[in-house]
Order: C-alpha cells, then structure tokens, then sequence
C-alpha cells in the first residue's frame, strides 16, 4: 500500500462538457508566445542533453525567459520581405564551468534556436529575418540534482508549488487543440500558403460551437486576393471537418473575421508569423503545458517550457498530473471528468508531494468509490516513476506548450 | 430595462471559502515579475498621459513585454554590492509619429521606468545596477480609437477575449494580499531592512491556513546573523498579527523556510530583490489582474499589466469584471462568492459584451432570485460606463498586478 | 588648360625607402579590426546596390561603426569551442523610406555581413559563434546626392575633408601587404590550419628587414604540438620566400613570437580569429585605405570602410588620391617617392579640390620640372572622372582597408 | 651614462610651421568620437583605481571599444527633446574574480560612464536621453603586471608598438587646441547656448590660417533664429581673439558653415552633441593622444584612450614621447620642431625600448650637436621613470585625446 497522500473525491463542480459556456484557446506554434515557448524548451533540452553527454549528468539551468521583439514587415501578393528584423533574446541561467569543464552554454543556446526556428518557421531565415541573441547568467553549482546516465536521484522539492492536469478533454478542447495540429501537419504539407501562425478560439454555448481561426497566409504563395479568398475558404473547410470528427454538436467556423477585403486589409504575411510585424511574444503567456489556454479549468500560472525537467518542481507537476490524468481516463472506465492537482512540500522528495488530489466527476451511475481504488493505484504508479518525466522531457517527447 | 445580455446563475461550484484545499499566491511588487508588471504599466501610463497632452487623443500602443535579465550580486553583512547589473528590456509598440508631430515614446518610456524604479526599488542604483534598454517599434496609426481629453467614443472589440473578476476574497486571499502590501507599506517605513521582494503562498487545508513568505533582506541593514534572525521572526510575527485580523482559522506563518544558518544560506540581498541573483521575469507571469494567483478560481491568462487601456479589450475586461464584483459584493448582501465573466463579441462596443455572465453562491436562506435585479443593475451600470475604467487607468488608481 | 587648383612639388623629405628607420603594420582580413572594416565595407556596397536596383539611385546611409565584441573560445589541438559566442553590433543610418519605398536596411545589413563572414571566416558559424545585430537608424532624405545608374552628378563636399595616397610602396610596405595577401590566399588553400587573423609588422633599420608576424593557428587542423611547431615553421618559409620576391636586403622572419611552448601558450584558435578570445575590434581602427598601417607617413584618421561612396569626401579622397599616386608611378618615370594630398572646400564640387598637392622625391638626376606636366595631366584626368571611384567602390573592386 | 638605445639626430624635413599647407583638427569633448574617447578613459581610470583600491594592484583590463549609436532629437527654439535615445555600449574586458574577490567591474564601468556624462555632456539625461549598456568579458588573470600602492615592476613589452610625440605646437595646433578647450571652458561657463559638441578645423597655407568651427548650440537658450544668429557670431569673435593671442599671421574665423537660414537649416541640438541626431561614435576614431589629429605630422593608429595604463605599450609610448617632447622643448632651447619616437621590444622591460628616436629641426644657428647631450639626458630620465605617466593616467591627471 502507497505511502503517497493521495486523496479521490468528487469534484464540486460539473463536468466541463457539462457546463453551459465555455472557451478554449490555442496559440499555434507559429505565434509569437509560441515561439517563446518553443524555443525555451529546445534550448533546454539542448542543455540538458549536452550536460548528460559531457559530464554525465544535468547540471542547473533554467531558460524559460526567452523575449521576443517584433520586427516590421512588407508583405505582398507573390512575396514580399521582412523590413526590420525580429529580434529574439534568449535569456536564463545555466552552468558554464563544472569540475574544470567548460560548457558553452550560450553557443548551444543558440543552435538550438536557430535549428528550432529553421524546423517549425522555415520562411523566417534566421540572421536575416530575426537576430537571435542570448544572456545567460551562470548557474548556481550549488542547485542541481544528480539525474545521471547511470543514477537517477528523486530530488527535493525545493519550493512550494502546485500543478495541474485534466483529462479526458472536452469535444470543444479536442477540436481546438487538433485543429491547430492538423493544420500545421498535414494542412500545411499540401498548402504552403497557410503559415504556422495560427490561433484558434473556440466557444461553446450550450450545444453551439464557435470556431474562430486566425491564419496567417504567407505571401508567396499567394497571387492574388482570390488566391487569399480561397486560401482563407479552403482553412475554414478543413477546420470545419477536423470539428465534425470530433462533435455532433453545431459547429460553425470562422477564419481571419478582422479581414476587411475593401480596404486590402488581410491576414498576409511574409513569414507566417505576426512576429514579422508587430506582435512581441514571450515564454509562458500562450498555452499551459496540456496545449491549451482553458479558463473553465483551473490553471497554473508557472511557465512549463524552459524550465530545468530534473528539478523545477512546477513543471514536473505541471506534465506530471497532465500524465496521471489523461492514463488515468485511458485506463478507468466511468470518469466524465477528472483533475489532478500536484502540491509539493518544502524538503521533501517530488514523489511524495504534500497531496495528490485527484478530483472526479462520474458518469451517470457510476460512484467515486468504484473507481478509487484503480485511480489511486495509476497515481500511485506515476508518482514512483516521477523520474520518467523528466526523461521524456529531456528526449523531447513531452510538449510542454 | 438594459440591452446588454446580462446572465445572472448559480455557480455550479462550492464558495471558494468552504473548498478543501485552498492555494493562493502573491508576488510582491519587488518580485522580478512584478517589477516587469510595474514598469510595463508604469511606461503605458505615461505614454497615454503624454499623448492626451500632446494631441488631446490617446494613441496606440502596447508596452506589455518588458524582460528582466538578471544580474549577480555580492549580498554581505553591512552592505555587499551588485557585481554584474541587471539588464532591462522594455519591449513594445508605440506611435511615434501622429500628424506632424513627432512624439518621443521611447524617451518617455525611459523616464517612467526610472521614476518607477526609484519609487518602487530605491535600493537599486538606476544605470548603475540596473541598465535600463528600450526597443519600441512603431505602432499603427489605424488602431487608435478616440479616447480624448473632451470627447470618448466606446471602443469597438476587435478581439474575442475574456475577462474575469472575483470578489468577495477569502480569508485566505485577503491574508496573503494584506501581508504583502502591508510590509511592503508600513512594516517597511520602519523595517528598512526589509526589501519589495516579498513572495507569499497562503495554503489552506479545511481550517489550517499556511503562509510562507519569501522576504529578501537588505544586507546594508543586516549587521550579522542575528540581526537576520531578529528580522525573520520580526517578519513572521508581523504577518502572524495580519493574519489574526483576517480569519479565526489556525494560522501558521512560515518566513524564509530554505534558510540553512549552519551553511551560511540565507535570503540576503544588496538591493531587495532577487532580480540582482539569477532570477529573470517578465510581464505577465505573475499576479493577476486582482494582486494575486488563485489556482482555486478562474484566470485569465492575458498579461493586463502595460496593455493599451483605452481598446485592449482584455484589459478592460478584467480590470472591469473585478471592479463589477467588488462594487456587486459591496451593495448586494447575501452573496458568498460570485465570478463574472465578461466575453467580447469582435466588431460591437466593448459596452455591449458577447455575454456578461454573473455566478453566485448564495448565503444559506438567500436565493439567486432574491439578488439577480441588484446584481444585473449594477452589472449595466458598470458596462454602462467602462471608459472610467479607462480613465482610472491612466490617471494610475487602478492596481493591474 | 586644367582650371584644378594641381601643385606639383618636391617634397621636403627623403623618400620613405631612404629613411633610417622604417614601420610598417598591416592587420589581415581576419583580424577583429578588419573584420569590422570588411563588415562595415560590404554593409554598404550591399546598400548601394540594393538602392541602385530599387529606386535606381544611392540614398543617403553611412555603416562605418560596426564594433565587434570578442568571445571566448576553448581551443584544443584537433578542434575546440566558441564557448561564449562573439557579439557583432553594425551601427550607422539608412535611409528605409523613400518616395512611397520601403527599403529593408537592417534586413539587407544583416545578410551582407552573414555572407561576408561566411566567406573571410568560414570557421566561425554565423548564429552560433557569433550574434549579428544591427541598429541603423533613418538616414536623411535631404542628404542625397543624385548618383544614379543613367545619371551622375559630381555632389558638392559638405565638410572639410582630407585625403592622402602614396606611390610607390617601400620594399618593406611590399613585403608587409603581400604576405598577408598571399598567406590568406594560395597558402591558406593549401594550409587550412592557418586562420584568417593574420597580423604582419615589418621593421626595417637601415638595410635590416624584421618581419614579425602573429598567425592564428586553426585547431581543428593541428593534432598536437608538434603540427603546431611545423605549421608555424612554413609560415616562416612562406613568408621568408615572399620577401626575398621584394628585397635583396636582409630579412628576419620571425611567426608567433610570444609563444611559449614550455607553458603551453601557443596562439591556437577555434575559429582563426582572436575575435574569439578577447580582442575587441571596430571600424577604422587598422589600416588605412591603401592596405596598410605607415606611420612613417601621413596618414588619414577617417575611417573608409563603410562609408558612403556617393557623398562621402574623405572615403572618395582617401581611394582617388590611392588611385592617382599609383597611376602615377605606373605612368611617369623618374619618380622614387610620391604622396598626393586632395584637401575639400565646403561648397564647390569635390571634383574641384580646394588644392590638389602633389609632393615628389625624384630620381638622381630627374628633376619636378621634368616630370610636372605628366603628372598633372594625371591628376587633372582622374579628378575629371572622381565618380568612377564611387562606381568602382559599389561595384566591390576597391578596398578599403 | 645611459644604456637605454636613444639616438638623437636632424630630422630630415622642415618643421611643420614652416611647411606650406598644414592642416589641423580637433574634435571638442562632446563629438560623439569624443564621447567614446571620454568614457572609456573614464572607465578605465575608475576600474584602475578600483583595483588599486580593493586588491592592492592594477589587474588586467582593457575598455577601449566603447560604441555609440547615434539617437534622434527634435531640436526646437527654446527647448526641443530628444526623440530616440543615444544608445551607448561600453565594451572591454576587465578582471572580475581574483584571489577569491569578486569585482564589480560593470557596475563600476557604468558609474564612471554616468558621472563622465554628467559631468561634461550636462544636458544629456543619462537614462533617459542616453541609454549606458556594458559588455565587459572576463579579462585574463595571467596578464597583470604587477603595479601596486607600494611596489612598481616595470613591465615587460608584450607586442611590438610604437609611440610618438611632438612638440613645440605650431600656431595653427595651437589655436585650434586653445579654441575648444577655451569655448569648452571659460566661454561655455558664461554662454550655456554653447554645447560641448565644438569640432575645430584649422587650416594654414602659408601664412594664412582658416579656422572652421563647427558649434552645437543649445536649443533651450536659444529663443529664436536672432539669438542664434548672435551665438554664432559671438562664438567667432571669441575664436577669433583666441588666435590673435597665438598668431600674428592672418586669421579667418568661419563657424557652423554648412547653415542655411533660408531654408531653416542650422546646428540647432536639444543636448549640444550631434550624436543626439544621427552622429555615431567610438574610440579612436578621433583625436590623437596630445589632443590633435594632425596629417602633416607622424600619428600612431592606436587608440590610447581606455587602454589599461599599467601595460599598455601603444598607450604609455604615446602618452610618454608626447610628455618627452614636450619636456625636451621647454628645458632646452633652440629647437624648432621635435618628434620623438620610442618603438618597443617584446620581452624588454619597457624603459628600455629598442629605440628612442629623436629627431629635431634647430632654429638657425643652433646644430644639433649644440642640443644633443641636453636632450638625451631628458629622454634618459622620462623612461627611467616610465611608471610615472601610468600613475598620472590612474590618477586622471593626463588627457588621452
């Protein structure tokens, strides 16, 4: 029997299926916090990679700071170009010197980026079209954790911090977030004119779901206003089925609705992002660490991405109770609506937090009691293998934004 | 009878009051984020106070992206020293050029962070300890609204966004929002060697309130050890008796709990903050619009601090929404705990939201119906009159962070 | 008849070549000081041509302040790291509106230098060990002059201005700009562990010829110090064998001279640059226009590199009074030493000097009388034609450093 | 009798005040040049006496890179503003730990730049007007020689460099000198509508001399074109007198030249620098070590100013054969014109340079036998005490520029 503080009860409040209004947002890995996001988290699982292959273990870093300045663009029909650059500033700490080593944190830094930037916006060439410039402080040697090729430590949380997961997600949740995806997938394959600068809001009153996308079309590709029309027409149609897989509910979609074609004021871009033309970004303001922006829901404010994955207690617990949640509604039968909350305590080991309060709502017919036992055993189970986390996040298979 | 589509409902949740577990959390204004909060709202003050002076009309602009890089200090007994300053970015658009006249954003910019600094952080040596940068870009000269010193227009929403506001606070809310202004207030007036950086976390579990505090102590008023200890437990004690004149719960203050005496570390710091030793912020990242983080409640992710008050929508909603259920909470008796959400509709008056949707828990023998009129006319009122929202804003009455 | 203000006369000096004592510097392309001259130079060739290509004449810009902040770098035989990367700001003003034109400056800026580095410094990578930024601010409208591809207006000196050129160059000159021209040409294809940061110094007493040089070894071509030993042996021979080409007097070569190889200090590289480790570098601080560093004789303070070739008075004398003391001696006999001297009258087109001062050390038995017409029918020509100095310097054929 | 290799002989040209065209500059103390002059001579004046302060002796450093980028202003008749800050970037390296002490060389480095500023650039608002950044890398600890409070090594040359210096000053250096030091000092004192920005040109043929100064004037006592009208006149009769205490040839004063009342276009600034508008800046790029830049006389390229003065040859070679010839030329009589050279040795101790060279036109009647013997004694006794100019540069009491 687990030793964990792990508590089940009913949640006091209806599923958020249930509830009678509700939002979800999602910036797209192309928008400016996005981009933040993004790259804070390549670079530190940059570093992280880096201080494992040459001393052995993860030394202290944090990198969740990363700014970014909007630059000024000239966009046209067939292609126009980027006027001032973007500028994008890399800021955190992390250990430059360790047992007469020298790590070249900011030169890793900045190839991260840079191989981050060329992947997911290609249209954006970097140094010509965004200066990426970096300042990070020197880590404390004092802080880190052993998590090692060979030994692994559970470290000691060493602040009071709290995260939070949900599952399963709502149809509304379900289309924004696949929305995005699919769009910047597939879609984006097939239609190079769409760029990755896509939000999606979705709204749901009752039974009615808004679906409004903001896409930003690059200009290459597209000749013309009819070409824009119909890229614009032709990202409303897909959405519109990513939506019907997932609802029989009404959907309706709407796409660049700030587009006002008699006054040639469109959604066009030279790179695909609004970064190009005036829109800043920075870490930890878009998506939380399950993709979304989920005001129903309740959220925690710390930035997940860039965050050190061995010891920031914040986003451990943040993709950790993301985890629990969503195996939990993957494994136990009957659960309408779950939330898992991850309190640590000062001074003692992350996998046993201060409480692991895992709230349920049942499906009709279903008791908390029935389910209990199951939940509690799968929290339990990943509470042990905290570690895991952390290693998924250090291979880069965990998103954090 | 009003147009505007105001909901009045039963929240579907228990008070935040009578739940289990209770989490809030308050960055004082000395924290690394809210120092970016401060100086982004203090720039946006400025530049609309100077742009009413100038051209009689607010211009656009948003100075919602300040960065913090920090620096590296030598904190000792008696007085220690900043060894590497703090590198500050103050990040955002603003109309330089408006009908011939040119109008120096990035001068005024300067200026307001610098007053904002020695007001706020006076340990800190501006351009000594901290280097103070700029990059403003152009703002657009379409997106101004006319918000002028004679005339007002109600802005158009051009944005779906949300705002929300809770009242009334819990006790433990009110604890950890009181503590901080007030050491911040008069404990510091006689305390000097208390600096702004106060971090609080208030837990609750069923009655059991738990406060830690983070509180950086100035080392020029710290002659050794013991002095430190003296102002520790001055500090528990001070917010032990802010506490009591809050809630008759069992209250236990904790204040610098990561302190290790035996090994020499301790909260000291040259300036009062933590920005001068590894740790960054940004805008955004910390409190929420009503001066705390309630992972209990609704938030908005939306950074409210330097936004444009006279047309960012989700800046006026969430200031708006907290205003509403304040004043609500104040004139309406019977209410336990009520959220209001406001929800733009792109292209309508920002007076005229989506939906305004109010939810109360009721004091036991009081029914929704029994408060829903006084509720709903305090709601249009409000609405009514959101360009004083606007107008506190930049005449600096309201609080954003 | 000429209406030029051309004196023809004897100087009243030896010839440089006759003197005791003779010294004698020039910075190679990869020297921190060059590279920011190379930086600054191809900046504003790229300007001039993009300006050319788009309104179809030169706007007002000058980049000639690039400064370089150098890194640090970990170098070991068989390759090391930039450990923190170099940081590179180009300064100056561009002109970016015109006439309903948006021109990209920055954008522009930006590229020139990645491609210029790319092709001086291939051992440095651009966005990894090394940060490119720019800040150009708006050029002045009013400041053009009309160069245009059809038509060409000779523009008036706007300052007092000075420019000198010399002919012929000593043996020792000779040998000091050769073998860095040629260590970084045919040797360095050959030999690709020696790195772009050529610094040559030639000191001649009498008809003793010292020829010190400082050659940034590439560690990723040295295996050990042995390599190292030989790498710099050949430098010697080379540079032995290119002097022994311009002299029959004795030569002294020495390469390195402050390592140390009993302490382990050799002058071994990353990159193959000192950029990478310490050495700061900007714009106008190394050689002057002719290549060289001659303080034996007068010599212009201006910087040249990245100046605007249109308007700029000292950059255009500096080159044209270069240009006319060689055609000079490539044309007229009798000639031992020349230095030409154009000096600018505020308010008169700069193809009318305010005097153009030409000082001659004959051979025995040659006298100014015999050579006097020659030579000014020179210089009188090539003050005719001073634009084809801007056009040669757009075009990439002059250098300037 | 001296071992110290000092030759004494005729020099084999005219003195310059008998040479037919001489050509004089000086840039006054707030040319932006002037200003990166000015503050990295400060700063390194500051960390000098900081190091000889904290730790006993001068450590190793160098800040002789600072880079100014030019703001923009609105000048206006009466007070106008500036409109985008100077952006200021103090670049170097400076010893920051040694012997377990840490030393704030940034923070250091930022004072000394604001209370240069403060000091001579009065109406430039640091912080405000003018944006101070500093990237200072970590200087190497093997450099140092050691130059302590109580014990003085005399360093060993480390590079071959070479200083010169000249005295008596002719007329026209003279002038030009005395001008801006004397608008600077004593006229700026009683006309505050003079800025620091005085860039002079002097210029001799024969025994004509032309005087050109270019004046900043300040906006805010200025009222309107009359009084700017007076300024500049006011400002040449000033001139004019200072030349007539030096000269007996024929003087035409001309000032701020390039205005054009008509079309409104004058030397008008808000700070009295043209860096506040559109005039970048840095080290070196201006007037030689003894305050000139004189084309007909031998210059070093080296910038002298922000070198460190413990064991910077290029800086205490200037610094030192400028003090010599100035000696020499007030003890000895019958000498016209001096030039005195010193060209340094690797590995030498540095008052034993490889050759002191000084060479001398004698009035007539006087050979340079007559001098030789008084002369060599002083060169003799300037080098034995070549630590003596290191600690005047410490002590702030020798100009660089």
């Amino acid at each position: 029997m687990s030793e964990r503080n792990i508590r089940i009860e009913s949640i006091d409040r209806q599923a958020v299926e249930d509830q009678e209004v509700e939002i979800v947002e999602r910036k797209g890995i192309g928008h400016p916090d996005s981009i933040c996001d993004g790259i804070a988290e390549s670079v530190a699982g940059a570093l992280a990679r880096e201080y494992l292959d040459r001393v052995g273990e993860v030394l202290h870093f944090n990198t969740d700071e990363t700014q970014l300045v909007a630059g000024e663009a000239a966009p046209a029909f067939g292609g126009g170009e980027v006027v001032d650059p973007i500028y994008l500033l890399i800021v955190g700490r992390a250990t430059k010197h360790y047992e007469g080593q020298t790590i070249p944190a900011e030169t890793i830094a900045l190839r991260a980026a840079r191989e981050y930037l060329e992947e997911n916006i290609p249209q954006l060439t970097v140094g010509e079209d965004v200066v990426v410039d970096v300042k990070l402080g020197e880590g404390s040697g004092d802080l880190q954790e052993v998590f090692g090729e060979d030994e692994v430590s559970v470290p000691m949380a060493n602040d009071t911090s709290f995260g939070v997961g949900h599952a399963p997600l709502t149809e509304t949740e379900r289309i924004v977030l696949e929305a995005e995806r699919r769009l910047n997938g597939e879609y984006a394959d097939e239609h190079p004119e769409l760029g990755p600068d896509v939000k999606i809001m979705g709204k749901r009153e009752g039974d009615e779901i808004d679906v409004t996308v903001a896409a930003a079309m690059v200009d290459e590709y597209v000749a013309d206003l009819d070409e824009y029309v119909e890229a614009v027409e032709s990202v409303r149609e897909f959405v519109d089925g990513v939506a019907r897989d997932h609802t029989d509910r009404a959907v309706d979609v709407h796409v660049n609705t700030a587009d006002d074609y008699d006054e040639g004021s469109i959604y066009l871009t030279v790179t695909g992002t609004s970064a190009e033309q005036g829109d800043d970004g920075s870490v930890g303001r878009g998506n939380r660490a399950n993709g979304l922006i989920t005001p129903n829901r309740s959220m925690s404010m710390e930035a997940t991405s860039g965050k050190n994955p061995v010891n920031h207690i914040g986003k451990i617990y943040n993709l950790l109770s993301t985890a629990i949640a969503e195996e939990v509604v993957g494994e136990v039968g009957g659960i309408r609506d779950l939330r898992v909350r991850l309190l640590s305590q000062i001074g003692r080991p992350i996998d046993q937090p201060h409480v692991a309060d895992v709230q349920v709502v049942t499906d009709d017919g279903v008791s908390v009691a029935d389910v209990e036992d199951d939940v509690a055993a799968i929290v339990d189970a990943e509470l042990a293998d905290v570690t895991g986390i952390t290693r998924s996040v250090i291979d880069g298979e965990l998103s954090t934004f």
